[in-house]
């Protein structure tokens, strides 16, 4: 009886949670701009509401009844995820100060776009006071949340859990101490790629229907979801029937829209296929950014930057191109996408440069939240960090430490899971080569289904009722190792630079 | 201070009504079908919270304390008309027993499938149940919230309050007796329009570009909305500054789209127009169904099918066909689409038959609350009605009994208000010429700014603060008079038709 409270009880909020998902989607894929103010309260007023369902006395109440002993081993296993889950979510919304907290969601709130404006003119200064705030709140938050070791193991715990400072120091040095003279190796290759063809006219139409044949291929379900387009892509997951990609189309670089859609639809597959016995839980969610970031990079990269894979699609894609590719062979193309090399915006980096933009960041963080810097300290910070790590400096802010959107929103300790996310995605792949020895040839074939159905297996189906490092550990046999990244990026990029 | 909390009460309200509306245009426009029957449950859970709101003690305390004569006078006049709105909403609501209520509210959700199929089968039998306990629910209904004079007029109250039986007896007897001797005389014209243009093959993408010019010109504003597509368009206003317009595109017929896109474009200037002090309060809405349908049934025909108007946009029009009207002169195209007679179905319905499919409708309704007729004997009395009104028999109850929605959703008392818009916009249309004496010239130069401004200003503006009665009087100084578009339609069809 108190369980089926519980469970309706939960079911309220997820249906609260899923209607802002809506919401949310719509604002980001051209929701009318005078009505956007508006809007804001709205979803406004339904967070709001989740707030008070997720610490009311009520909601603490059910909690306490299902603990006691007699109950708790009786319960369905998702109710017990569930009740962990909210239990989690209540001691940290708890120790927050209601005053405090709200007005750090107005702060946050007002603090993007004043971001966005200073990003336009490139001007830290009138950034800083908003995010000194920011950061001091978290600093706060770290106190009022508590933590083990290093301050900066509480941020990690919101989007990483598990995860802490002294296995992210040790898989981030390990990653820099081998992708450094790789990138060294790469520049200073004289086999660089030919890369002019990528550039030239590709129609948005025909890029769209492109999009949309890989994403089936793939086997994104498009009776549970659809394309759109947004300004900054995206991919949500309002429920497993109702997983949503976008997209943009750059008619001067087809990649732009190629790999986002695939790096969305592998976000996507993993929303599309979490067991429905979750639906109306806090269990039916990504696990982690990190694992998330697994999904999305391991289609993006493994898949859709893989030579088997374009083995099939590149006929497909020269039939959408307006010619662009007919005087262009197979491994020129291949070559050509996977150009890299040091470059200052993270969303534009490749493959193998990508983790130290990432690292850059991580490290920023770390010592903003341990006081080992302060906000002013920032843009030459992010400036040295850079030209320590990738040999460029920014010439302006723009596209130095305001190029990313996270801070303003207050997203301290997200960054490291697009790095960790790459890490156990190359492990992931490993793993998978040991039940699918033939994975290449199922690329050649365009036969991604059993490649799909592995990640649902292994991955997928648990939505959040194992931790990131469980599903890890139950897939791969170990802990967060990088090894399995470091070969494949020094195998990659040897044969692709002839090095 | 008790102001500024019921205020605030009732904007929560407006919120979760908006949130509501996002996830409506969301369902009729593209969500995907495996996340429906999820989505439901959201917008029932968001729905029972507003009923929660409308009834709660909370409400009738602020109330009762802005009732009190020290208070009230010193209120603001939105104030004042919210609380107004928020009073008859409960009176009404407090007198439906809860446990039927929640009943009534599963049963027409499950009742709208069961026409789906009822309709698709043309199976009247299988909906039959469905049907007789919506009949019966709107029976009590009407003993519970109570009524003077015909029980029917308890219903209409909720679509068009302020009119009455006796009322529409009188219009609708008034307009019988002019239109059926026109019909006959359309029908054995010998100078039938030709029509055969109409059907050639138009691209959609051209229909597209098309509608949003036409909207354009009428002044609907792109930043404050959009152009979608859905199987049954219609227009939504989320706030003032998101309106939303939705139309389809027939190939074969460029009618449905431009027509049905002027018609939607009308419903959507009343409520982008609303003064925006009324946001946040029950008083930001049309003020009634026919009210709103007055303003989308003079922009598609006072406007959309006035000859003047495609002297400006025939050349606009043959541009994004595909020559079927190079042949054609505007002569003979202004008759093509003002082509008219008897038809079986609504929503295919002219100008002129228009109304009487109406009066159909409103006989049966009348009747069946009134316990004169029972459901089973429906489909034999909708058939006898076409033949009498109409002078056609529908050969199956597909395209008889069964092709409107409304029913299956509970909306007894609504049909009228198509018939009464159409009346009203005749009496607008009457007194707008006193204003604007040019109004065919307006439309000749393409001018369409007066027009709407004129609209803004004795009807959108104020929302729901006025009733449709009081609009009607202050604008044409009359009250419901069908004299205006019983002279419209025998001018018009006269010059049509050459009688």
């Amino acid at each position: 009886m108190v369980e089926q409270q519980f469970r309706e009880y939960i079911k309220t909020i997820s249906n609260y949670q899923e209607a802002i998902g809506v919401l949310g989607w719509d604002l980001r894929t051209g929701a009318p701009r005078k009505g956007v103010e508006q809007r804001s309260e709205v979803i406004g007023t339904l967070s709001s509401e989740v707030f008070k369902m997720s610490t009311s006395d009520e909601i603490k109440n059910f909690i306490k009844k299902l603990r006691e002993e007699s109950t708790w081993f009786q319960l369905d296993e998702v109710t017990r995820g569930s009740v962990k889950e909210c239990e989690k979510e209540l001691k940290k919304l708890e120790k927050i100060p209601e005053k405090e907290f709200k007005d750090y969601v107005i702060l946050t709130s007002n603090a993007e776009s004043a971001w966005e404006e200073a990003k336009h003119n490139s001007d830290f200064a009138s950034f800083q006071p908003y995010l000194e705030k920011i950061v001091d709140f978290n600093r706060k938050y770290v106190e009022w949340v508590g933590y083990e070791g290093n301050k900066y193991n509480a941020l990690l715990d919101d989007y990483e859990p598990g995860l802490t400072v002294d296995i992210i120091d040790d898989v981030f040095g390990k990653l820099r101490e081998a992708i450094v003279p790789l990138v060294k190796a790469v520049t200073e290759s004289p086999n660089q790629p030919k890369t002019d063809f990528l550039f030239e006219h590709f129609p948005t139409k025909n890029q769209e229907a492109l999009s949309k044949e890989i994403l089936k291929s793939m086997q994104y379900d498009f009776e549970a979801g659809r394309l759109d387009t947004a300004v900054h892509p995206f991919a949500t997951g309002l429920n497993p029937g109702d997983v949503r990609v976008t997209t943009k189309y750059d008619e001067k670089d087809f990649r732009t829209a190629v790999f986002g859609t695939i790096h969305e639809g592998g976000h996507a597959l993993y929303e599309q296929n979490i067991d429905k016995k979750y639906i109306g839980t806090p269990l039916c969610d990504g696990t982690s950014m990190g694992i998330h970031e697994s999904q999305s990079l391991f289609w993006e990269n493994f898949v859709g930057r893989n030579k088997a894979f374009w083995e099939k699609h590149y006929d497909k894609l020269k039939e959408y191109a307006t010619g662009q590719f007919d005087d262009v062979d197979l491994d020129t193309f291949y070559r050509g996408i996977n150009v890299a090399g040091p470059s200052l915006i993270r969303i534009e980096a490749d493959e193998m440069t990508y983790s130290l933009h990432i690292i850059v960041r991580y490290e920023l963080e770390k010592a903003l939240i341990n006081g080992e810097i302060e906000v002013k300290d920032l843009p030459k910070a992010w400036n040295d960090k850079m030209e320590e790590l990738l040999g460029i400096r920014p010439s302006n802010d723009a596209e130095g430490v305001l190029q990313d959107v996270h801070w303003s929103g207050g997203s301290f300790g997200y960054f490291p899971s697009y790095a960790l996310g790459y890490v156990y995605a190359a492990q992931l792949k490993n793993a998978l080569d040991k039940d699918l020895p033939n994975y290449d040839d199922l690329l050649r074939e365009g036969n991604l289904a059993p490649i799909k159905e592995w990640m649902t297996k292994h991955v997928h189906q648990f939505g959040k009722s194992k931790e990131p490092l469980e599903i890890l550990k139950d897939v791969t046999g170990e802990g967060v190792n990088p090894s399995y990244l470091i070969d494949y990026l020094r195998e990659k990029y040897s044969e692709v630079y002839k090095l």
